[in-house]
């Protein structure tokens, strides 16, 4: 990213590695919406020559003298999150925003991403995890953002065994909030999407029903849906601000809203005061970050190396060598139909 | 309450008593906002002929077949929510949700409520409890309402030892917000009101500092007094549907609003985009009715009778007869300044 | 059930209907290990001429007044545990306790069961869920107690995404405990137990891994299946009280042990200090009967009825008409290889 | 410590600064028994010439380059714990685990403790916290172990409003679990000890009633004295494996035992099978080591410097100057009468 509105190669120095961390090149990385959000709309602001990306699998090339578990030569999982794990925030729970709200996202925001050829992750013992053998690297660059943060929308929604949940946006987090809430134990999941490619992935992963936005509201078809109960649990993975009032509306009382949903505009989130129950619902609203780490990474990755979810549904277009990253980045740019994720792939 | 707009004295027959219920006698009453609210806004819509009130203890004067552990003549707590303990939400935890949303909120909204001679308790086994000997009646008439309303502000806040806390609103709901706040451990109480009379109470209470919004907005002035990183916790017990938008930019990340307060006017609850972390800051929003029942009653009422909690200081004003009941509810109605809650007994 | 050990049948009367309560007929019965143990071990203490089983669907044929939901011929999926909503216990979220400890069980515990022509039910409108049309009754009746059982192993062990979890006993309670943590994203199950039918049921419902208690103790085989780290979580489903060592000692610090084991001999539950951490290790230790009720069973049914869980392989042996009730009983007794679960059908 | 049942000074280089770490001397220290345990009875096994204490607060002398936020010439509380915030064991919520079971302790168990002219401490931003002005050096040494073990065992137990609660063990600890009780909500406390010094401060924290040892079982005299239904929760702050029998016995089903008590003996803790509900009871059994770290010392010291919590009734012995500590050891493995903490001052 040259600035906002134009990308481009930049030649930069290779980052220094301080005691803590590491540094690491590429093995392969995935594009995400938001490296299009940055560019194109701005969305973390102007930056000048930074370097995109936060979705990657990598080898590590140099670490610091503090480092204990990784060296030279370790193929890694790399999170999008990166968090400083003594801070505050991260002691109370929240790494995600330690240093500040958001600021465990760290890679394209604050620093220069993993789209070059050697990147810095900071407290690689921390943040960084080993690359099980038998995942591939595409499907890999799925553990660093899409399936933390879809999964994420299915803990903060707080599935049980047996609940309703209303999925909203099945793109690549949406779909994998849809294996997250299945894997929570979902009895009957109503995804809100209409793309024929997301619907296929969707209903791989677990959804049982489809609604469009363009048969009428969400609420009013969920309501039909479920004899005019709403569902017991509602995960936001796209839309806007506006999702909001659908989501409560489409809710049970005692249910909650997990958003993992970036929200690039408007001033406010309206919560719908009468459907919310005059204030006293307990429609809980809950959004987040996604968790990152170290940890994080190991749980999901053991997740996909068991077999016991596939990330290749999401992996729609698979590039080779630097040139085609900005091929891959137009691509997200212009979603033909049957996008779900780019990857470009940089070994094996 | 003849309609909106109207009261007076009704007369009607004593209700009847199937085999799950009692029915009582009130020994105190006391007014509540609500009550203002229904008649003189029509907050619930529109009723004819409706008894008022849901806050007393009273005398039980007769049980159904099936009731067990009461009988005429006990003296009891009665709580304004009395939930159907089989319904689906019950089960699910969220009893004063039982049979659809606030549908566990009875009395002077389904049904005649507590400012009569008699009236009726749904199932009295679930939902009454003993009045301890200790316990006056004017005092007892707190546990209706403003005991586990305030406290429950403070568990949807989830206050932790060692929170700093921020509590909206110092009327009796607002000062046992902090009080439940300082009995979960709060060590800083910031609590938002001007009325002298109630300030007085809140130091009481709990409370350590105060904020006026005379002086600015809460939010500039919260930021102000925590070296700009918010409290961990806001409960908010006061204002309208523009207060959460302080709420929201007074919280830091990872922290949770408790909202219980009767929002009773406004289109959307709006929650300000950037500063709750373009949707992604960990701030929950929770609002919700109190938990009503027996358990509840008797757990609040311990608290009372071992002295842990002393309601007094919510009762400002204590009338003696049926006839000051009309008195009572314009009291209420004109809100002088050393206005807390009025009480009217009917015994001792 | 005569006596401790004899059985056969009674002549008795039809229960009385009271006003909250229905008069079901079974359509299908299961038999539990726990009937073996009332019976031939005395396990509740002498019984006489008690009717057994806790494990049916049915139809309805009379409801009390007061009864909304159900109907006469309405067919019913019924738990095992039938609690008393509006106990203190229930409120407080316990209402397998309700009235006492595990006295939510009432069938062939302080009443009779449901192996007989007609049984009662308490608080139908609480207890019962209707039968969804698509799951047979022969796999009705493993809703009873097998799946909610199970099921809540997992909850008590707190099972989350990625962790590896140690399933102690294979039994049907156990292999639904297998389901139970893969239904809530635990990526390796190591389940304890030999019988090959068992060990094929157990694989279909998501165990990864197998030991057996003959290769020396289950905690030497877990440690060096997990380099000597221990799982995150264990379900005890099987054994008995000393099996709770192995449990704490194959177990991480901060995890989990959640056991649904019937505890049936022997004076002391012995955990080893010093793998408890002398104290304080962070395992915490849960046991708990299964929660009933009619929401459970609902929300149960629904993972069922959706396909989402396959209950049929939990049926080994499905027998027709009364006179095979004893033969199934006997069956249980014996425990042939090829057994996990006998049902009766009385319909279809 | 010299060794098993020496004590004596060794001189020793100063400890080196990593990049991350402080050299702190220490303001004040507090003996522990656990130094006495460590010392006479060899709990953490045989040391040579190793440093004791894990109680002081202290001035900052030496950061290392990493270190932002502290500075030489800081006044600082210091946690017994000290733990890695990297480590998987910290990332997952078990920060005293991090790097192994219990090895968030590190002072007098892994390296030297604080009894020395200089001491280390690990991640000084992640771990030391501002001494706030107005609380004693001697008070502030109760915030290294006392507070924050005390307050964890009434977490793990889970108290919550109007619950009654045994406490077993006033010595320091179980007077900081009867404060931590009250500071989230008991309306009863019932303490078990003797010491007439020990009861006077456990009133003032809040206990109401008191059991002795030598008045029969703890289970019997709290039936008596809760018509036979038993408290809500327990915590253990004393006595030692035998204990957990009375508290299983004492408790509710659907209660929590939260125990703090370090177990020095026997090879099992024994849960009694029957009052454990047959395994069934859902009596949650909780022992952990207290949580230590910055934000700990934070959240805790701001109720002390609030004024909420008075931890001085806990220092019964001010010593000052080095050549007291032995003298000060020698109280605590004393006990007289009058003892509750020593502490030993070297600045003001």
């Amino acid at each position: 990213m040259i600035k906002i509105g134009e990308v481009g190669w930049v030649e930069k120095e290779v980052p220094a590695c301080g005691p803590l961390d590491a540094i690491c090149k590429p093995l392969a990385i995935a594009i995400c919406t938001s490296d299009v959000h940055t560019v194109w709309e701005g969305a973390v602001g102007e930056r000048h020559n930074m370097i995109l990306g936060h979705e990657c699998c990598a080898e590590v090339v140099e670490v610091g003298s503090l480092v204990k578990d990784f060296k030279p030569g370790d193929r890694v999982l790399v999170p999008a999150i990166t968090p400083d794990w003594n801070s505050l925030e991260a002691q109370a729970g929240y790494s995600m925003h330690s240093g500040g709200m958001l600021a465990g996202w760290k890679f394209s925001n604050f620093k220069d991403g993993v789209f070059s050829e050697y990147f810095h992750v900071n407290d690689a013992d921390g943040n960084l995890a080993l690359l099980p053998p038998n995942i591939s690297v595409e499907n890999a660059c799925m553990l660093s953002d899409m399936v933390p943060t879809g999964f994420h929308g299915a803990e903060l929604a707080d599935v049980q065994y047996g609940d309703e949940v209303l999925v909203i946006g099945i793109g690549p987090v949406g779909l994998m909030s849809v294996a997250g809430a299945s894997l929570r134990g979902a009895s009957r999941i109503i995804a809100v999407g209409t793309r024929p490619k997301c619907i296929e992935a969707a209903k791989k992963y677990g959804a049982d029903e489809f609604i469009s936005y363009k048969n009428g509201s969400i609420e009013d078809q969920v309501m039909a849906m479920t004899n005019g109960k709403g569902v017991d649990k509602v995960i936001i993975a796209g839309g806007d601000v506006n999702t909001f009032e659908s989501a409560v509306k489409a809710l049970k009382p005692g249910g909650n809203i997990g958003s993992v949903n970036y929200l690039g505009s408007g001033t406010y989130v309206n919560i719908p005061r009468v459907e919310w129950g005059v204030g006293m619902g307990h429609k809980t609203i809950n959004g987040g970050l996604m968790p990152g780490g170290r940890l994080r990474m190991e749980k999901l990755g053991s997740l996909v190396s068991s077999g016991k979810l596939d990330v290749s549904h999401l992996v729609s277009h698979v590039f080779e060598g630097w040139d085609n990253v900005p091929v891959a980045l137009q691509l997200m740019k212009d979603k033909p139909a049957d996008l779900i994720k780019p990857v470009v792939k940089f070994a094996d």
